[in-house]
C-alpha cells in the first residue's frame, strides 16, 4: 500500500535543518503496511506545495505532509491544501478553546495570529494536538486522503502515534514491512558474514543486512511485505538463531546499551566496578554514568592522561611507565590493579592507547589501545589496533572496553 | 539560480538512512549560488528514479543525484539517466585502471560486477572518486545538466568539494545565500533576544535566528541572495556587533569548539588543567581529550561518583559530606583543591550535581549543579539549575563548567 510524504520548509532544503521526521516516518508506516514510495521537500510557497501535493495524490492518493502549520505567514499548508481539494477553511471553535486553554496554562496570550490555526478545511478531520499549538488534520477528499502534520518532531511523533497510526491500522493491505537488530562486537564484518553465511539462505524470505559502526556490526535482518504476525514471528525466530549462530560476540538486541547490560549483570551479582582511562579521557565513565541508576555498580575512577598522573592517582611507578611505555600491557595491568585497590572496586577496567593523530611509532602506531582487565580476582591484558581518526580509535576503545567486561561477567556468571 | 536534488534508495524511504546528505548538500550549493528548490527521494526502481530525474530537469534544466552508483544490482541511477539522456554507456579504460590500483593497494581482487562502475555514459565528464570506488559524473545534455554522485557521505562531500563545486562557480547568478554563527553561552534566548533586538532591525536586509542547544544558545545571521563579496563583508561586519552587543557570553563563531579554545587559551599561558568530575561521570574529560593535542595543557582527573571516591581520590573528608551533602558549594571547591594539589595542575575545575531522574529533594532538585574553579590561586563555586532529563543535564553541566574556565582564563588574560 503506497503512501508519499511532502516535506514542507525552506529551511530543509538549505540545510538549516536535517530531515530526521522522515525517516522516523518512513519505519512507522512500513511496520504498519504503507510505504512510502517518494518523498518530496518543497519550499514555503503556495506553487511549490501545491504541485507536490497535487502530483503525489495523482500518483498513490495518500499524502501525508509535515511543516508549514504554524501561525506565522510562511506557514501555509493548510490553506494550499484546502484549495487544491476544494475545501474552505472554516473556523473551529474546539481548536479554539483548546488553544486558548493551553496559553493560559503556558500564562502567555494569544494573539490574533493564532486564529489561523483555528481555521480548519470543511469536512476535515482534526487530529487534537496535547503537545503543541499546531493540530494535525485528515483530509478524506473524492482525490484521495491527505494527511497534515506539524514539523516539530515531537508534535509529529505524538500525533503519528496517538492519531494516525491507530486510523491506518485498516488502510494497509496487512503487509508490512519490520526489521530487528542483532548488535555485535569484536567480530568484523567478513568473519561476522562468513558465520552467517549459510544462515542467510534458511533465513529466507527474510534479508540480512550488516551495518558496521563504531560500536561493533549491527546484523538488521528485515521482513518484507508480510502478515504482522508472521513478519514477527520469523523475526523472533531468526534473532533466536543469529545468537546461536553468532555466538558470544552478539550481545544485544534493538536498540540495547553495551554499558547499561553490563551495569545490569554486574548490579545483579552485587559486584562494583571502577575505571582508568587514558587516551579515552573520561569517555568509558561517561557512558556508564549514562545509566541512570549507574551509581549502584559505578564507584569512580581515574583520567590519568599525563604520565604523572599515572603515579599520583595510581601508584604506578615512573619507572614501569619508562620500561615498557604508558601504552603497554604492563601499564594497563598496573591500571586497574592501582584503581581497584583505591575504590575497593570487585571489578576493573583500564584503557591507555595512541589515539592520534600524533604520539604513533612504528612499534606502537596511532590505533594500538592496550586493555586491562580485573575481575574474579584476576588481572589481565589486551592488546587491540583500531583504524580511523582519533574520534574512531577512542569510541572503538571504549566498546572494545566494555564487551571485554561483557564476556568476562557472562563468563564469571556461567561459571556459577 | 535554481537546482533540484533527486536522492535514490530504498533505505531512505524506510527510514533505515537518515538523509543527512541532503542538508550538507542544500548549504553548500546555496553558499555557491544555487539554490536547491525541491528534493526528491525516490527507490531504487528504474521507473521511479527516471520519472524523478525527467520532472526535475524539465522543471529547472539543472539536476543533482545521489546514490546507486555502487557494483550491486540496486545500482542503478548511470543507466537510468544514461538511457534517460540517451546517452550510451561506454566502458572506460582510465576508470579501470585507477580502480584496479586501488583495490590492488588494499589488497582486494576486482570482482566481474566491478566493471559496471567502470561504464560511462558518452559524452560525459567523470569525476574521479579517490575516496571510494564509484566515480562522480558530470552529464551535459540538451535538456541539461545532470551530476551523478554516490551516497556514501564522505565520498558524496570530497567530490562535492574537489569537482563539483569548483566547476559550479561559474553557473549561479552570483547570489548566494550565506550563513554565520556567533556562538554563547550562559545566557538564555529571550534575555539574548532582548540584548539584541535593536540590531535586528540595522542588520537588515541580514536575518536573524537563535537555535537554542545543550551547549548555549547560537545566533545565526544570515545574507539572502547578494552578491558573494557584498555578504561576506554584511556577515563579517555583522558577527562583529553581534560580538560586541552580546559581550563575554559570545564565546565563538560557526564551528569553534569550546574546549579547544580553553585548551588554546591555557597553552598560551602555558597553564595546565585537572578536572574533578562527579555526576558527569568522565564527560568534561572525554570533550577536553576530544581534542587533538590536549595533553599539552590537560594533565587528567578523577571520577568521585561514589562519595567513599571522594575521600580517597581527592582527600575530601566524609564529614565535610555529611554536613553539606555531596552536591554543595563546599564539596564542589574541596574537589578542585584537591584535584589541582595531587595533579600540580594550576587550574582546575569541578561538577557536582543532582543528574536524575532520581536523586532529587526538595532543597536540590533534580537539575541542581555546583560547578567548583580554581584559578591564579582563587578557589570559587557557583550552583546552577539546569532543566531537562538525565542527559541534558549533564551535557548542560559541562557546557557550564568549560564556559566558567573560558571566563575565567580571559579575565586573567585581560588583567595582563
Amino acid at each position: 500500500m503506497p503512501i508519499e510524504l511532502v516535506t514542507v520548509g525552506t529551511e530543509l532544503l538549505l540545510g538549516f535543518t536535517v530531515d530526521t521526521n522522515s525517516a522516523w516516518i518512513g519505519r512507522a508506516l512500513a511496520a504498519t503496511g504503507l510505504h512510502v514510495v517518494r518523498r518530496t521537500s518543497v519550499a514555503d510557497t503556495p506553487e511549490a506545495i501545491r504541485d507536490a501535493v497535487d502530483a503525489a495524490l495523482t500518483r498513490t492518493g495518500f499524502v501525508l505532509t509535515t511543516g508549514g502549520l504554524g501561525p506565522t505567514r510562511d506557514d501555509i499548508t493548510k490553506k494550499v491544501v484546502a484549495d487544491l481539494l476544494g475545501q474552505p477553511l472554516q473556523f473551529d471553535d474546539a481548536i479554539w478553546t483548546a488553544l486558548s486553554a493551553r496559553w493560559a496554562k503556558l500564562g502567555r496570550k494569544l494573539v490574533e495570529s493564532n486564529r489561523t490555526q483555528a481555521m480548519v478545511p470543511a469536512g476535515a478531520t482534526v487530529l487534537l494536538n496535547q503537545w503543541g499549538s499546531a493540530p494535525g488534520l485528515w483530509l478524506d477528499s473524492p482525490r484521495g486522503v491527505v494527511i497534515l502534520l506539524p514539523g516539530v518532531p515531537m508534535e509529529m511523533m505524538k500525533l503519528m502515534e496517538h492519531e494516525v497510526l491507530p486510523r491506518l491500522t485498516t488502510r494497509g493491505d496487512g503487509h508490512v514491512i519490520r526489521s530487528a537488530t542483532v548488535r555485535t562486537s569484536g567480530i568484523g564484518e567478513s568473519v561476522l558474514a562468513e558465520q552467517i553465511g549459510d544462515l542467510e539462505d534458511a533465513l529466507a524470505p527474510l534479508s540480512l543486512a550488516y551495518l558496521p559502526g563504531v560500536a561493533g556490526v549491527d546484523v538488521r535482518v528485515t521482513a518484507w511485505g508480510m502478515p504482522a504476525a508472521e513478519a514477527d514471528a520469523r523475526l523472533t525466530d531468526a534473532t533466536a538463531r543469529l545468537h546461536a549462530t553468532i555466538g558470544d560476540h552478539a550481545w544485544g538486541d534493538g536498540d540495547d546499551d553495551l554499558a547499561a547490560l553490563v551495569l545490569e549483570a554486574l548490579r545483579s551479582r552485587r559486584q562494583t566496578l571502577a575505571v582508568a582511562e587514558s587516551c579515552t579521557g573520561g569517555m568509558l565513565g561517561a557512558r556508564l554514568t549514562d545509566v541512570a541508576g549507574a551509581s549502584a555498580v559505578f564507584l569512580g575512577g581515574v583520567v590519568t592522561y599525563a604520565d604523572a598522573a599515572k603515579d599520583v592517582l595510581l601508584g604506578i611507578p615512573q619507572q614501569l611507565i619508562a620500561n615498557h611505555g604508558a601504552v603497554s600491557g604492563e601499564v594497563a595491568e598496573a591500571m586497574v590493579r592501582g584503581v581497584a585497590a583505591r575504590l575497593g572496586a570487585d571489578v576493573a577496567v583500564s584503557i591507555s592507547g595512541v589515539a592520534g593523530p600524533g604520539g604513533g611509532s612504528e612499534e606502537k602506531p596511532v590505533g594500538t589501545v592496550w586493555l586491562g582487565f580485573l575481575s574474579g580476582g584476576v588481572v589481565e591484558s589486551a592488546r587491540l589496533q583500531f583504524s580511523g581518526g582519533r574520534g574512531e580509535v577512542r569510541a572503538r576503545a571504549v566498546q572494545a572496553a566494555l564487551f571485554g567486561l561483557w564476556r568476562r561477567v557472562q563468563a564469571a556468571q556461567r561459571r556459577h
